[in-house]
This record gives C-alpha cells, sequence and structure tokens, in this order.
C-alpha cells in the first residue's frame, strides 16, 4: 500500500476527531455572558484535545513523509494509534461532565498515555520497514517522544490527588510538542520521500 | 471514472464512520473510576466494529489498487457496501444499549453478513472490469472470502440462543482478517496500478 | 483553483452527508425483533437519500472530469448545490419524526427539487467555463436532467393528498438516475481532462 | 511538509464543520408547515455560518495555491485559524437557542474577528515563508481584509443594543467576500505553484 493511502485515511479520522469534540462542548442554557461560564471547562479541555489532535497529525505526517510504502503490520500499527486518539472525544466528555473530577482525569492521562504508546510502537514498525534508515537518523535520540511517558504518567498519579496538578502535567507535554521538531523538519526537507 | 475518487470518497464515509461511532459510546453518569464500568460494553463493541472497519478499509484498498479504472456499475456495487457498513453504528448502538440482548446481536450479524456479501459482489464486479486479471491472480482460492460468511451465519444462529457465542464467532472473524493477506499482499506490491 | 480541490472538498461533504444521516435514525427502544419496525421507516427513507446523495456524488465527478479549472462562480454554485444536499438530513429527518406527514414529504421534495436546479445552475456554470466544449457535447440532450424536475413537482404535489404517492415519485427519479449514465460514461472514458 | 498535506487537512476539518452545522437545526416538533417556522431562525443562521465557512476554505486555498511548502509555524498557524472556526458550529448553536439574544450574538461575533484575526496571522506567516513573494503581489492592499474586522467589530458593539443590527453586520461581511477576488484569482491562474 502507498503512504499516500494511509495518510489519507488518517487525515481524515484525525479531521473527524478533532471536529465532532466541539459537539460535545456544553451549548450555555441561559442567554447572559455569566451563562457562558459553565461552558468554560468544556471549552479549556476542548483546546487541550484539539492541540494533542493537531500534535498527533503534525508528527505523523513528519513521520510517513520519510517512508514511501507500508506493510499491512504499519497499516495495523496505524490503527492502533487511530484507536487510542478516537477515544478522546469520549474521555474528554466524561472529563468535562463530571467537571474534572479525580478519576474522569487519571481515565484521560492513560488515554493520552495508551496514544503515546501506541505512536511509539508504529515509529517502530515503521523503522523496521524503512530500508534507507532515513527516519532512524531523523529521529536522533528523540527526547521528547522518551520524556513524554513520565510527564503522563506522573500526571495520571497526580491526578488521583488533585485533578488540577494532573491537568498542568497534560498541558506541560502539549506545550513541548508544539515547538516544532526543528531537526526533524530540516532533514524531512532535505529528505521527503517525493 | 479514475479509481482514485472512488478510494478518496471510500476513504471519506469509512473514516466517518470509524470516528462517529465513538459518538454512540455511553459517557458513564458518576465520577467513579467504578462508573466507567457501564460503558465497558460500550467500549468493547466500539472497539470490535472499529477492527470491522479498518479490515475493509484495508481490503478495500489492496483490491483496488489493482485497478486503474472503474464503471458505474462498480461504483453502485461500492455504495451498495459502504451503505451496509454504514449500518454498523446503528447495529453496534442497538446491541449496546440493550445490553447484548439476543434480536440485537442476531441484526448485527446480520450487517456484518449483508456487509461480506456486497463485498463479494463488489469484487465479482471489480474482477469483470479488470481485463489485466490481475486480481484473479491475486486474490487466489479467496480462503478467507469463504469461510467468513459461514462464520457469520454461525454467529447469528447462536445469537439466537447466546448472543455471548454468537459474539465469539464475529470476533473469531474479525482476527481471521486482521492477520494480514500476505499473499495480495506481495502481489500488490509487484503489479500496483500506479 | 484545481478542479481536483473542489472535488476534494466536496467528495468530504458528501461523504459527511450521507454518513451523518445514520445518526439521525432512530434506535429501537425494546430489544425484540418486532422493535425494529419503529425504525423502519428511518431505515427507508436513510436508504434513499443515501442513494440520493450516491447519485449527486456519481454525476458530480463524471462532470468534473472533462474540467481542468475552475472560478469563483463555479466554487459558489457548488457551494450552493452542497447547501442543499446538506439540508437532506434535516429534512429527512423531520420526515422520519413526523411519520411520513403531509407538510415534510412536501418540503424534503422541495429540498431534492432545489439541490437539482442548484445542480443545473452548476452544470450552466462549468459549461460557460468548459472553453473545450467537452461537457457540452457529453451531456448530449440530457434527458433524465429534463424529465427530473418534473417528476420532482409532480411529486410535491402529490404529496399534498399522499406522502406515499409523492415519495414514490422521488424512488422513481432516484431508479432513474441509479442506471448509469453510459452515453456520459463512455465519453468521460475517452476525454477525461487528466 | 507538502502544501497538499496542509490543504488536505483543512479541506477535511472545513468539510465536517461545514456539515455537522446542520445536525443543531432544530427539527420542528409538529408536522403542519407552520411548525417549520420554529426553524427558521436555525436554518437562516446555519446558511450564514456554512457561507463563512465557505468563504474561509475559498480564501485558504487560493492562498496556498501560490506556496509550495510549509513549516511548523504556518502549520500552527493554520490550526490556530481552524480552531476559531471550529468552535462557529458552538457559538452558532448558542445563537439560535437563545433565540438571537444580546449575548450570544456578540459571542458570534468575536468568533468571527477571532477567525479573521486568525487567518491574518496565518497570512504574515505564510508571506513571511514564501520567498518568491507571489502571495505578497497577489493580495495587493487587500481592501477586504482590512475592512472586515472593522466591521465585525461594529458588529459586535451594535449586537450589545440589538442582535438583529450586529448579524446584519456580519451579513454586510459575508457579502463582501461572495464576491470572488478576481485580482488574487487572476493571479493564482498565472503563477500557480503547481
Amino acid at each position: 500500500m502507498r503512504t499516500s493511502r494511509l495518510e489519507a485515511f488518517s487525515d481524515g479520522v484525525l479531521a473527524i476527531i478533532i471536529t465532532i469534540m466541539v459537539l460535545e462542548v456544553k451549548i450555555p442554557h441561559g442567554e447572559e455572558f455569566s451563562d457562558l461560564g459553565d461552558s468554560f471547562p468544556s471549552l479549556l479541555t476542548y483546546l487541550l484535545s484539539f492541540i494533542y489532535i493537531g500534535i498527533y497529525w503534525n508528527n505523523h505526517h513528519h513521520q510517513f513523509q520519510l517512508v514511501k510504502r507500508v506493510d499491512g503490520v504499519v497499516l495495523w500499527a496505524n490503527l492502533h494509534l487511530l484507536f487510542w486518539l478516537s477515544l478522546v472525544p469520549f474521555t474528554t466528555a466524561w472529563m468535562d461532565e463530571s467537571s474534572l473530577a479525580s478519576a474522569p482525569t487519571v481515565v484521560y492521562g492513560v488515554n493520552l498515555l495508551a496514544a503515546a504508546i501506541a505512536y511509539y510502537v508504529l515509529q517502530q514498525v515503521v523503522l523496521r520497514a524503512d530500508d534507507a534508515g532515513h527516519l532512524e537518523l531523523a529521529l536522533g535520540n528523540d527526547l521528547k517522544g522518551k520524556i513524554s511517558p513520565v510527564l503522563y504518567t506522573l500526571g495520571i498519579l497526580a491526578a488521583f490527588v488533585s485533578p488540577a496538578v494532573g491537568i498542568a502535567f497534560f498541558v506541560a507535554v502539549a506545550l513541548l510538542w508544539i515547538v516544532p521538531d526543528r531537526r526533524l523538519e530540516s532533514y524531512v526537507a532535505e529528505h521527503a520521500a517525493d
């Protein structure tokens, strides 16, 4: 299978995930500005999840730009990642409805951690199929990829005690990734597969 | 019509089906870990349906990689398949809401069987249009394609008595297909239409 | 703007319309086979609207295959068509919820008629931009395009008295279009823009 | 990253936004023509938001046709724009449910203004990356881009007193943009990046 098909399908799924989450944002019942306050937590968690899906989309494509063809194993590793990401609207909605209670925030963190692990598995599977070794060189020692699971785990543990602290960890990981990976980006610019 | 258009549209529909199903997963009412238990059957059937749509997407593209152009008959055979797949969120939701009762599980199985038949019809129609005979050779004797309808039928019959046994059959078919078809895959790698 | 962008966006919108309509199909409350009866009218109108969107997707692409570039006027004529088609889930849902009452069936017919007129306008705008005259030749005297609005109008008038007769007219138009337009198809096969 | 990937993802998100808004249109409870009146404000605001998303899609692609490759900064500026646009279904729904009350109309205007600012930021970021200067020349003095924020601000202020007048301003901006930008369009026709 050509990489472009896998990218197009993943694009579609990520575009839908990022957009349908807005359907979960609670519409205020009243019609005053103050009523918008009820939607605020919803809007903030929507923003956080929006950024996360955006990060995955970004990294996903940088990675696949260095690879020309994919096999069935890559395909299922990719669907595995999309599965965890497709649960983000669900875990976000539960966290919202509980007004950031402890258990739902832990579950949200577990969802993020599972997606990170799925992404790592996908990367390994792609590396194996990438004979030219472009991606391996491009990734270098992948510091962010190593720090993120640690921060997720700390966030999950913290959320047992204080959901707010847990979410602070999740926001930290997001910030870490928004800064584009110059190294991978410049490597891609030189060695893009097409 | 070029195959790429049909693939892009099918990609879109499958990406949406696979993603909107998560909107049907029931969000727990409470905010304890134990409340997540209410969503468990929902999550498991979501996973099963997610895998099914993933399998169809996978097979769909392997098949169309060997074909360059499609006519109106292929197009409608393809829409026929998409119609049955688009009902999967509906039959999954009914099965969930009934907590895996007998009738909804039977209907879910009938939906899977109808999609399998629609896929078979599509394959025959594509084979007819595929002058080069690439696909015919690639499919070989298509053992999985022949076993699946039998397993679906057994699952449907079993679900009349025990929904759990019925679902076990449907899981078995999914597992059968997750293992990628090396033969078709390697054939495609050599003879892809572009 | 290249035609491919307009096609990709239209593909996306049509894929979403065709798929989200299933969210409107009522999930049965009970868990017996007989409870599925409640969903039957929903499922049939879903099927009808699914076929209509499929027909528009089919014709849309056949038409644009003969055109290389589009301007702002074509773009807005296309969005105008997509607007009417995007209302189909709304008018279908109202017709369903009213159990095929007279007024909602009339409104459904008006929606179909408006989409047909929007398609005609789009066709004229594209013809104007199509210097090579390929599309004009391909369309020939476009008998179906001329009969359809008449049948829609008869269906709308009939629905005032009997919704069932009205719907019979709408089904008739759908059947008319499912049969692929061999003439246009063969012309496209010879003169496709790429 | 190639521009085509960014365009495909943005296409997907915009196609979904434009289509899921119809899910928010209230289906009439009764089954008489007069009951459709309840849906009228919903339908009109849907139309307005549909046109806005259409305008952004149109401008978005005209802009990116002149640019070949994009970096991480462009990517995040683009996601920033998509974030504000993805809130349009939410702010539209609140405005509807409040039957065009003052505060929700103001918030709708703020959403439109934020999207316009995000678009301006995106344009500046793209201009910076566009060495060839094609886009800068094509945009010229960008009169519409300068007038729109002023009209949005006036509309927001007016909506504090009269929501109807506020909406009149928002309709005016939409009309301003529906007229295609002949200058940019003809420039694009000559210098499109592919």
